[in-house]
């Protein structure tokens, strides 16, 4: 609780971003004697790790999600701005949001990354990536919006274009994409359609390096591989992207350069940090990786800043083993827990030792029921890795009724295979562009062109 | 089941739109010795009695839609396509999706009606509908940015009309919306903001006529308005709205004209019909009534044109007491299983008497748990009407699943008042038009303008 009968005013933690980092630095510090502003240009947290079950269908946007003033709202000493950052002041120690000033005793920086198309920016709109809300539910338009142009088309070259997704990137999204992807097409809609065989569409995953998942052990990333290809993806290694056009993909494998037509590209590969990793590093010298992530130092503040932290997927930490932090969640909140415990040391004229992340372990779920799970001291895979990520991913999920529904779906698709939220919704302008007969696609909402 | 032995070709039946009237009539037809085409711009059914719960935060689109495909995939002499029906060829019997002709011996209409602004669309800029999933979210978003920017707001007259709510049209929807808003307000969100007090939201239902609920008992009436003023809602009767611009509601009380400042009105007023309607009139020599409805013969059939129906919210039936059957479910879904079954009964060279709707009552929820029930041989009212209204609602829901997340978050939010799906999503050109400081509001979509 905030002492109101301290004399100086209480310490101001301004927190920007609401993400895994901001969001755990704010909630450690619901009881301390300080002022805490968290700053996120959303009204909720959201579960990124889950949000490629929003893409598939299997969820929908509020059950991965959380209200941050909701989850806020009993931690009396902190404050939820709905703005964004254009601005920090050093010397006078405040942020911009919008024409508003919010002055911080302590900056804590938490505002991720987006994905990066290694400056090919003009591939986004035929291989959009998955960060936001709007992205997954753009991905789910796509993919089912391709099944529906598939079962209407008569030319069968364009019909194996509407049938064949292409996930690039290896990583945990990509294979749990390629996944999901694979398991609708093989199961959930086989029933579905009149015209075409869903189970003949194709699902590629490409990955630059020798094996997926490249951050686990080698023999995960073969018993990953296994499990997807058990599901009908075709899993093609040390494949680069060279180009992203008018739904032809072109690749490099070894010397040969391939090309591929492809309705559905989903772009699963690189991340680069969010603006404000340009304005840190503008306002307080910092400098940043090629990624553009802030290099930060031991305690995760700014190196002649140490007021100002940095947190998650927008920090380089590479103080543990020369190599940075994997922009994961776990390492995003033991950051900012950190950071918070921090504060309030300091604050009582103390300091701590230097961050250290503890590596609990990765894992990553392949299709219906089947994950890798890389704890260290052992390696679950198949069903039991896929109960432990189950349980893992509820457990982590903020709000008790969001764990109940996600189980309950969960438990429910487990069983059917079915997958509720199929929903197609929004303009469709971007649908037109994607599938043959733009006339057949037209959707209300078209009325109403200010319509989400 | 199709009969494959049959020399002629099967009979093909043709039903346009796949909410209650069009759905529930090709579930009666699925084992009927019968094509079933079903055509929708949509690819999921909607379970409209509760879009306005999207509209208030408590369930999410999914909750409330099932997939058409998934609904109708046991029905093996069904096809779903998505797209929209441009013209009908009654001499050729074939109906126009986009550049494909879909042949028909039997055509049933039941695309239903759309809101109507009595001729003023320049209000649907400042008070949107209820028809559409898209039309929930963009409500949904206005609502809660409306607190948002009331929470910056610095100028009172502002803050004052950011924090008032109108709600004009006192039918069950605008009641079921006022009632939600203004739980929200009193609840909800009470401990969620730090600079207002929710608590002061105004929330006014605007209803022309001289109760609210006109189709109920007027007992029921007064007990409606009762539970909302109990709520905190001004219900206003025998208040016509005679202009809504740039946030100011201009209405008439008697002689008298008054104005009101509100940044989020919601429109729950008129209804009419579907595009199809006047389609129907200009090919089938159809008379409509002015809400563009097609007027029905006793048997739901077109005159001069006995295998062209139509059914649901699009038709005029009055051959029962005169009076025009209400736009509501039980209709449509009565009047869709009356033409099915008069289908198979003409194949077998017999015939039905005229269809007669049988009125299980109406209903209509107030608030948290309070709700008003008119089943004719009884009414009920509060805890055990809200009951009821909970189970009926639990049980037309069209798949398990939703029912049974619809029901937990039911549960969950009846002991928490929490509500989960308060995402404020999609693009953010009309949230800047509604709220003060377009700056703070700057989302990631505005990134990507073809987001949803």
């Amino acid at each position: 609780m905030v002492d109101l009968h301290d004399n100086k005013p209480p310490h101001q933690v301004v927190i920007v971003g609401g993400g895994f980092g901001g969001l755990y630095a704010a909630k450690a510090l619901a009881k301390a004697n300080v002022h805490v502003t968290v700053i996120d240009k959303r009204n909720f947290h959201l579960f990124q790790p889950l949000l490629y079950q929003v893409a598939t269908g299997a969820l929908s946007p509020a059950d991965i999600s959380s209200p941050l003033r909701s989850v806020l709202s009993k931690s009396k000493n902190t404050k939820v701005v709905l703005g964004e950052v254009s601005d920090i002041d050093t010397a006078e120690q405040k942020v911009m949001v919008g024409d508003e000033n919010v002055p911080y005793d302590t900056l804590i920086v938490a505002t991720g990354a987006k994905h990066s198309y290694f400056g090919k920016d003009n591939w986004e709109e035929f291989a959009p990536g998955l960060k936001t809300v709007e992205d997954a539910l753009e991905m789910r338009r796509r993919i089912f919006m391709a099944f529906e142009a598939a079962e209407k088309e008569t030319n069968p070259a364009k019909r194996q274009a509407l049938l064949t997704f292409v996930v690039v990137g290896g990583g945990p999204t990509g294979v749990e994409l390629a996944g999901a992807i694979a398991e609708l097409a093989s199961k959930t809609l086989k029933e579905d359609f009149r015209n075409i065989d869903t189970s003949e569409a194709q699902v590629l995953l490409l990955e630059g390096m020798d094996r997926v998942l490249p951050p686990f052990a080698p023999e995960l990333s073969q018993e990953a591989q296994a499990s997807l290809e058990a599901l009908g993806v075709k899993v093609q290694t040390k494949t680069l992207v060279t180009n992203i056009e008018n739904d032809i993909v072109t690749m490099k494998q070894g010397d040969e350069i391939k090309t591929l037509a492809s309705k559905t590209v989903l772009w699963a590969a690189g991340v680069k940090a969010s603006a404000m990793g340009k304005v840190l590093v503008e306002k307080t010298g910092a400098e940043c990786d090629r990624a553009g992530r802030v290099i930060v130092e031991p305690d995760l503040s700014i190196q002649g800043h140490s007021n100002i932290f940095v947190v998650g997927d927008l920090a380089h930490f590479a103080h543990q083993n020369g190599k940075p932090l994997p922009g994961v969640a776990p390492v995003a909140m033991q950051e900012g827990e950190y950071v918070a415990k921090l504060v309030k040391k300091r604050l009582q004229g103390e300091t701590l030792p230097q961050f250290n992340y503890v590596d609990r372990g990765s894992l990553a779920i392949v299709g219906h029921h089947a994950a890798v799970v890389d704890l260290g001291f052992i390696k679950l895979k198949g069903f039991l890795a896929w109960f432990f990520w189950l349980f893992i991913h509820i457990y982590f999920l903020i709000e008790f009724d969001n764990k109940l529904v996600v189980l309950i779906q969960w438990v429910w698709s487990y069983f059917t295979r079915n997958r509720g939220a199929r929903l197609i919704t929004g303009k469709d302008t971007l649908q037109s562009a994607q599938v043959e007969n733009k006339a057949h696609y037209q959707t209300v909402s078209t009325r109403r062109p200010l319509n989400v």
